[in-house]
């Protein structure tokens, strides 16, 4: 990686050394900026974002957590920077960070565009949220068939600097509906005079404006592109989703997933930017809802009170069953979970996976149950008791392991997210009906 | 999304029409091909790669999967088609097929290669594995400072198809170190005699050749980089990795994570394209230890048998205790290891990760012990085992809520993936530990 300028920006801005402080800000990448102060205060950071160029400045706010940027929009309030910090983010960042403030502030901050500039960002602002139309950027260029190569490059050291990218170009009919779309370097390759129709792909991959992000992510992925091109129901082209911005689309979704499947609601925000109580507000409710669930267990031990206090020994077996249960579970339903979401696994599939999991949880519970009668022998010299416990570890193991595939196929099905079905709901779910399996099959082998 | 081509291939290819097919096939990008044949058997797929392009034939097999690109290369073997494929295959997927083929195959291609194929191939196979070498391509375009823009336009009209690139050319000096960039956009927007010089930049963000390809896939990422340039240790630029393939190591990366905090060893293929087996011996090292770690459970138990005899109501709390610490474990381990996976928090912030979550486990103990106050009084009436449920309660979701944050630490400091330390790892310690919590306070409370 770059070698990283060791500076303390902290000390220049109370030395109030503003000069050198501009001369080291000046040509720096967003991302360096981003780094040198990431760890500045609100305050601080307005010093530098008043001797940034304007649109760094925009570029790096941008990449700001949203609990920043509103207060910066607080300390700022009426300074012009903050007007020229706003025209200058792109819409779609524009949009994201609207949607994110309180009203009032939302009022301010639209009453400093242009007309145009606001009804570009509230359009963005109409479409769904997590839809292609959120995240896509209106600013494209277009061309028509029957422009020269020439013609055409003109056109895009025209406009280019204004468009979100200038290295894939769409080809459109009079009413702008999407036709195809020509690289950049199909255009340089090709002599002035060829027409752009000689060389259009007429078969381009598209998303429609309420297509969700997910989606956008996986068709970028398999077709290595580097744009793809936004059309609405009517067909016409309005918008592009660049590859930097699908980065971020499945670096997100990935995090969604992580934890869902650790049992929380979804947080949007990073960890030190988000406030103790918000987290409160994430956990609560899934652990609330598992510990109620999970209560039902006392009802199956008390059931079982009888077989216990006559062979209290079984109780040592109780947490190490559904421990091993609970971990198969977690283990096959990441399998699965992570399988639909990358669409390697369709909801189609559900008896082959089922099949195969079922294979799989005989092998595993022979393994375990192996290991199991060499550890309880140890534990105690009952054979009966260790026999009905290798036996009951065999089938509950089996039994989480098709529980692990059946929930997230289920949650698929029902519409719920397969990664609500995930480590903490399945090892709930085990810990309760594991342990009736397990002291059924106890009690029937030592027959009391 | 585009509308899918509804045309059984499998038809075709058993009624032998190859000249629809081949017209089928025409124009179509590689994602499309590779959706159309993804069901076919292996001795299909070859008729279709026998009428494809060569390098659209050798895009397409790079997206297969390894068992399957074996089962091909088996097939193919002498067949001249085997030779174009791969030698249309861009360096660093063709390292790749090489790096998972056994040696005698690996052999057999190596010797279809000219010997400048076979030394490029040979070289980034030296590199380590997950290393941005291994990822990068040695095909780029490189241009001399005083060249001029036209100069420079020309030399990527000449060289650009074989590039993996052209939107981003790299400036080096006589001896071939990096410089600096200049993208493409900047040389079409430049007057043709303008030096390159004049409009490169020389602040290039770079990675070593040795780095981690996680890493450069955070640094791409930060900085919205299409391109990034790898050099090794001497400054020369030996490659250069494009987005494309870093949103595949994302994606790969976080699978990796998600199978890690599963409690599962990586599996680098997808599920159906690995064997039942293989995940057989992902699955089992894990659960067989974590078992034996959970088999301690019953020693606890067991130096408890007096205590639980006499107030056999308490077995009644034991799961639900430990289930719902586990629980909270988990979500705090995720919360913390996607953190450090994404570069949120470093190793420095133990202690503000900490204080913040000794807050948090106050606040979830609190609520959880007022649900389980209120639930168990429905299980039993006895106030001294209800006061001792809920106040152990309180101390386990505390202790788990710790332990999720001190384990991945400790897994970052002795430079075990952090990801390991989650859902599985937690539980089996919060069942072990939490249970010798929740019987010695219980013991002290009732006071037996």
């Amino acid at each position: 990686m770059k070698v990283k300028i060791q500076i303390d920006i902290r000390k220049l801005i109370e030395r109030n050394d503003l000069k050198t402080l501009k001369l080291l800000l000046q040509d720096q990448e967003p991302g360096t900026i981003f780094e040198m102060i990431e760890e500045l205060e609100a305050s601080e950071k307005i010093v530098v974002f008043r001797l940034l160029p304007k649109d760094l400045a925009a570029q790096v706010f941008s990449e700001l957590e949203p609990d920043e940027q509103l207060e910066i929009i607080r300390l700022l309030k009426s300074d012009p920077v903050l007007r020229e910090i706003v025209k200058n983010m792109e819409p779609d960042d524009r949009a994201e960070l609207l949607d994110e403030l309180p009203a009032p502030l939302v009022t301010m901050l639209l009453e400093m565009l242009t007309p145009e500039e606001r009804e570009e960002t509230l359009q963005i602002l109409n479409y769904p949220e997590n839809s292609a139309g959120r995240v896509m950027s209106p600013r494209f260029i277009y061309l028509e068939e029957n422009m020269t190569a020439d013609e055409a490059l003109r056109k895009i050291r025209k406009f280019g600097k204004k468009a979100e990218t200038i290295y894939t170009l769409y080809v459109v009919d009079n009413s702008r509906k999407l036709l195809g779309f020509v690289d950049l370097e199909d255009i340089i390759y090709a002599e002035p005079h060829v027409l752009i129709k000689e060389i259009a792909n007429y078969n381009p991959v598209f998303v429609y404006t309420t297509d969700d992000q997910e989606e956008v992510a996986q068709i970028m992925r398999r077709y290595d592109l580097l744009v793809i091109p936004v059309i609405d129901k009517t067909g016409t082209l309005v918008g592009v989703i660049t590859i930097d911005d699908v980065v971020d689309i499945i670096d997100e979704e990935a995090t969604e997933d992580i934890q869902k499947m650790a049992g929380l609601n979804v947080t949007y925000t990073s960890y030190f930017h988000t406030p103790v109580l918000t987290f409160f507000g994430k956990r609560i409710p899934w652990l609330a809802i598992l510990l109620l669930l999970e209560s039902l267990s006392s009802f199956v031990v008390a059931h079982f009170q009888n077989l216990i206090s006559m062979v209290p020994i079984l109780a040592a077996f109780m947490t190490l069953m559904v421990g091993a249960a609970g971990n198969t579970g977690s283990q096959i339903s990441a399998l699965v979970i992570r399988g639909m979401a990358l669409g390697e696994i369709k909801t189609k599939d559900f008896s082959k996976v089922l099949i195969r999991e079922l294979f799989q949880g005989i092998l595993l519970g022979v393994a375990l149950g192996i290991i199991l009668l060499m550890r309880g022998l140890l534990i105690t010299s009952d054979l009966s008791v260790n026999i009905a416990a290798t036996i009951a570890l065999f089938v509950v193991i089996l039994y989480a392991n098709i529980l692990g595939v059946i929930l997230p196929f289920m949650g698929k099905i029902l519409k719920i997210d397969p990664a609500v079905m995930a480590g903490p709901v399945i090892t709930t779910v085990v810990d309760v009906t594991g342990m009736l399996i397990y002291f059924s099959i106890a009690r029937a082998i030592i027959g009391i």
